[in-house]
């Protein structure tokens, strides 16, 4: 422990990757070697962490054969591919991507939620799909107190959730419409720039999209709550990296808006904006660059019995992806789980 | 009948006012007269109708002595203070602004809903809120077919809703983001490019704003339907002139998404855009400068028994606003209930 951990990150000159990195340093994890690695393409580039200059490799099966824990910041096929192959050489992998979380016999991670699931990893830890993340960091803490029965959830989600070429490309859109060229579509399927799209990831049969399933089977397992009943409409909407999120809950049993945000207030994790008449709630352009989950709007939903309606925002590529990883690499490390 | 009506638009310098002249000309609405007023700073003005130049005039009580019908285009406090005079002098009032709305006197009308309601007018009809208008298209054929309990709408509202001045700040928000430059705060509390508002209007008692308790009061209204339950999240974001609302309801009897999508297809005013296979949802770029409603991602509220999820989009001017009122004058005219 002393000479501190051999991390590996995959994906290192991706958004994810990138803030990683920045996340560790702020941090202070406790890094004894850092191997950054990423696709063969990208070995070769440079990446600064703690004023040293860190040379990309590509990410071939020997480069973990030295790590003890593997963050991988790739896309599910990747992470499909490799992860076996580095478990088998004794190296925790702490997998961003879709491909193990709901693999009963891999632990899918909030800290705030459901921390001591890590204990029981085999090898692999899966961190969540970034709008489940910021939903249950800020929904749990009412479940604990009052139980909830239903979640109706819609999502104002940021392009940062399609990596370093949605952020790219919401640039370019935005300058195509001002001057009046034509956007070039590659990551979204239609023009992102002044204008909405309730269409993220693929289509499931029944006429959600699996990003808004992810939000109803990740969240039912990271809360321990099968028989949690959730629909979720996921949309990307022109905004750079904090998702925000519109959120109905009813509880079993009764409680206030009051009550809430107590309990919000003392819960890990979160910052409670609530201050409607100084023009204080969540906002996406101020929770970017933070590690917290900001929650406001807090109120009674005037519809149903026991209701409550709240706005909630984060940034995605930190707490909703970056941080959350760390954070469980942080737990793996003072646990001795590698 | 034969020589026309004589029409008054109060605010034909605003958004919504210029709009009004573009869809009198589109639908060939039957103008006798055409009076274009607004403040008299704005006087003088000259405005395009149908290849003729009409000049602004000050909108002085003895402006509407000539006229049939005034469509106003202005905020409540004026409407408030001149609708009492334009009716005095028999001219029929169509009222775009909130000051009316909740009277018991005045008709609150969505064509496709509750027409029949024009008929009792007393002088002035009111034209509700543009989200209310949007959604209660869309829902009112299913509440006909399955008798909906209760409505949970988050929207997703273009900065057109704070008319030209909304426009321009949204532009100029753009420009400062990507010069570096200090946004200019005027009608919104907060830069909108590239960041949601969770805040249009101000906030009542109950921690709701007035815009999200205008979709509960005015649907009731407009739908006769003084039990239906309703909880609204509204919201502004960067998109120029189409709001979205992503729309939960529950229904006494149970409608498949099939029968839903049927229903819609049958509706006035409707267009199901409904095939996200190949892309096809409503998006607000492309129901822009429509006067049709939107409807697509109908499908099975999976939490709850009879539930449907939907995602509706329309344009915030024309039929949130102008189309509505013109529609209103064309009914007016056709009935010669002026």
């Amino acid at each position: 422990m002393a000479e501190g951990i051999k991390l590996a990150i995959v994906g290192a000159t991706g958004a994810v990757g990138q803030e990683m990195l920045k996340v560790l340093e702020e941090r202070n994890f406790p890094v004894g070697e850092l191997i950054c690695l990423a696709d063969p393409r990208e070995a070769g580039t440079r990446l600064k962490f703690k004023g040293e200059e860190h040379i990309v490799a590509a990410a071939t099966p020997e480069a973990f054969k030295a790590a003890d824990i593997a963050l991988l910041a790739v896309g599910s096929d990747i992470s499909q591919m490799i992860a076996p192959d580095i478990v088998a050489q004794n190296c925790v992998v702490i997998d961003n991507s879709y491909a193990f979380r709901m693999d009963p016999e891999v632990p899918l991670i909030v800290p705030e939620v459901n921390a001591d699931d890590i204990d029981w990893h085999k090898g692999i830890i899966a961190n969540p799909n970034c709008s489940t993340i910021i939903m249950v960091v800020a929904v749990n803490p009412l479940h604990q107190a009052a139980s909830i029965k239903r979640i109706l959830v819609s999502t104002y989600q940021a392009v940062s959730g399609a990596g370093k070429a949605g952020l790219d490309e919401l640039d370019q859109h935005i300058h195509a419409a001002i001057n009046g060229v034509e956007p070039i579509l590659s990551v979204f399927q239609h023009p992102i720039a002044f204008n909405v799209i309730p269409h993220i990831d693929v289509f499931e049969d029944n006429a959600y999209t699996r990003e808004e399933m992810k939000m109803v089977w990740e969240t039912q397992k990271i809360m321990h709550a099968p028989e949690l009943r959730i629909a979720a409409t996921a949309v990307r909407i022109p905004v750079y990296r904090s998702h925000s999120e519109s959120i109905y809950i009813e509880t079993e049993k009764a409680l206030s808006p009051q009550e809430a945000r107590q309990i919000l207030a003392d819960a890990p994790g979160v910052i409670v904006q609530d201050d409607p008449l100084h023009n204080t709630y969540p906002m996406p352009l101020f929770s970017s660059n933070r590690d917290e989950v900001f929650v406001g709007r807090i109120r009674r939903d005037i519809s149903s019995e026991n209701g409550l309606a709240m706005w909630v925002a984060a940034d995605q590529i930190r707490k909703g992806a970056a941080t959350n990883a760390i954070q469980i690499a942080e737990i793996v490390s003072a646990k001795n789980l590698y």
